[in-house]
């Protein structure tokens, strides 16, 4: 018989699931969900308020309407009697460099800027170093602008739970001087949803290549939304247009 | 152009995006993942200790350790070289009638003992009468007993929390009316973390066909960690073994 | 140690690989992919002309242009920046009951009919009989008529090419029995290509179940293609209008 | 209204399906499926031979046992209750860099050592040095020896068709000199049927990048064929092992 291979993530013992160490049944009802998932993915649980920013980013990447390709994909396959997980899982398919990746590349950004610094730089001269560089090699900066919303309250949100949690340092920083030097270009490019999460998640110390899937946690409620309308709501093998939508829910309403 | 199809998620505008009339910005920080996710899914906001009782109920599966077939599959896609969304979505293919569907079966179950009781039935002969038409269909009921699990304590921390939230009513009581029945048989079956979540779901007045949807929103954070070690962990091409794994993460510890 | 479990499709053994027995290097050269199609999923190799026909079911599912849903998901899915394993099995996720699943439905359909024969009824009258039942529970009849095609020429080869097998019989005979049952009706309902493909795969004695899966292995190459073209011609995220397409590869042209 | 955007491929007109400009019911019955795999993915249709070389080819691929990964997640996905085009994706997502993926990386490397020869380096001498580059950056060479088989018939049956089609040059060429210099090194590392399959590839005009898609075309009857033994012949949510399981299939026989 081979050897046992090693997993470092849960621990199954009669009457006990244990998660990073912590028995399940223990975490339920006392952390959120956001909290649970930095537990699960960092390996160990965050403090309360940091447990409720990771509740506060997810909640701001939970959906995006009907347009982005991930329910595009979702839709279309589940109009061809697909099972829901089934449907879901070609949503999951989507999310990649192009469609959830702005995370990941902004960060990788940020991090090079901030490294810069530690070598000496000035702030913003290597966020103008770094836009330079990105310029060379023909690719843009990830997380600043946004084709819809010129000034997302998202971002704003996100950084006020931030600061209320104590997260701040040179990643926020960095994204503020990539914003001013832009600025300072003449280009309206704030910072956007994906930059604010991304300086947010650097700044908790987290690795760019788990952004991605911190963006999958979050949208799959979305995509179940998605699909369960769809099979409920409209016909078989319908086109699914991507543009030409209307949404017919709820009017605006405020929390009370 | 053919007509604009309707959909009652989400409302992108100009600087706002509205979940089923709520912006988002302004549900971040003040509600939690699992209510935004109740939100989503049934087009209300939960109550407050609701929307705790989500937050638990969704942690109650973020992970079941190595062996199950969604963590199985997904180990084995990223083993090839596959990026972390197209491992994800392997581990969602798994989600199906018999992993994770546990939730959904016994809840159509409950439904129908409930119906019977309504159309005058006692509770107990309801409770017996099902069983007996499962058995003689070739069935078993669903969310009853565990093959590692003698008494989950994720199933007396759901009712507790339940209770706390004043969630109570037919079908929790159809639950224990199936557990009195099998005990009064001399079998031993209590209630599972399946179960348990299916009776709170029906009081809560989910569709049994969303509820692999939250099975799936539970365990994509530890889809996202199965597949995150194993890139990192393990050589690619290597045999997952499904059974013969050891835990080697920290010890157990309290939340303190 | 668990016990083995077994298989019964390919040995692997040292220098040689068999498939149902045969050494696929002695296949390899003297049959045809559709004949190791039918080897694989029957058990057996088919004789020659067999084989052939088994080719041009294949081929005449090779594509059907930009619009299936399993081309657009494909598309979709590619757009995002997913590699091409990933976008392909995109395209196979859209393969199901509404979109593939004609063929098994024909099937099932046919298999009825000929049961009725069987049992003593008249072609004919088992045939509006079975229309008939079909109506009554809501349902149309899969393999019949087409939105573009009127008069679909791959059709007309396909009975063409098994008449030339040798292949012939009850399930063919009943297909064009619901043909003439519509014509009587005053339906221009001809046998489209799903209903070819069924009738004929009944006479071969295939399973219903096994038909889909012979859809995903003729579309596969089409898939294969759409992906590589997205990723090669067009942009990023861009929207796959689900309709508004123009052709523009080789013109029209005989085989010489 | 969009512009309409455009595909190479497949054009759908009432009554004529046409690949690349010809009409799929004149190749019904005159191409096999391997021409017209060869038509959809390059544009035009091989001669004879060649056709008949692809179909060798993809009937080389068309299974490997229960073992490798894509057969392994299609099982494990297929054991939870989905359904057979879910199942068959799952296997699909597995086909990457580590499976199927040599045929490629070998591509590219017999695609540099005929670059060297060209830029005026004698074949042996290029062979070698690319070998030592490899080393260099921690890579080996991909195509050559194999765990199981030391002398695969299927690649002295695909040299010998290739020969027999006219297929013969610079990338065969490499290949043998390659396995010449690992002789030289008193390493055993033969052609195997990856690295046949990419020098035969590179010899008729494939980019490298389409050839992972060959893999799956060639692959998908074989996962068809355990996804659906799976579903008739095992239980649910039974553990696949991945390494201990018997073959208890038609015994060894020829074709007559």
């Amino acid at each position: 018989m081979s050897e046992a291979w090693p997993t470092a993530i849960t621990e199954i013992q009669p009457n006990r699931v244990a998660v990073r160490g912590y028995d399940i049944a223990e975490l339920m009802g006392r952390v959120s969900f956001g909290a649970a998932v930095y537990l699960i993915l960092r390996g160990e649980l965050p403090s309360e308020p940091v447990g409720r920013l990771m509740d506060a980013i997810i909640v701001s990447s939970i959906d995006h309407g009907a347009t982005p390709p991930s329910a595009l994909s979702a839709r279309t396959v589940a109009s061809t009697g697909a099972s829901l997980s089934q449907s879901v899982a070609a949503g999951i398919l989507s999310v990649n460099r192009h469609h959830g990746g702005a995370i990941e590349d902004c960060a990788t950004s940020l991090r090079a800027i901030v490294r810069s610094v530690e070598q000496g730089g000035h702030l913003a001269a290597a966020a103008a170093g770094h836009l330079d560089q990105l310029k060379v090699s023909g690719r843009r900066m990830a997380g600043f602008g946004h084709r819809i919303h010129s000034a997302d309250p998202r971002t704003a949100r996100l950084f006020e739970l931030a600061s209320e949690a104590g997260v701040c340092g040179h990643y926020i920083d960095a994204a503020r001087a990539v914003e001013a030097e832009f600025k300072g270009q003449g280009k309206a490019l704030p910072i956007n949803v994906d930059g604010a999460i991304a300086a947010i998640l650097c700044e908790l110390g987290f690795d760019p290549a788990l952004m991605n899937g911190l963006f999958m946690i979050a949208r799959v409620p979305g995509l179940v939304a998605h699909v369960t309308e769809e099979q409920s709501r409209m016909r078989p093998m319908r086109k699914v247009d991507p543009v030409n939508h209307v949404y017919d829910g709820p009017e605006s309403r405020g929390l009370s």
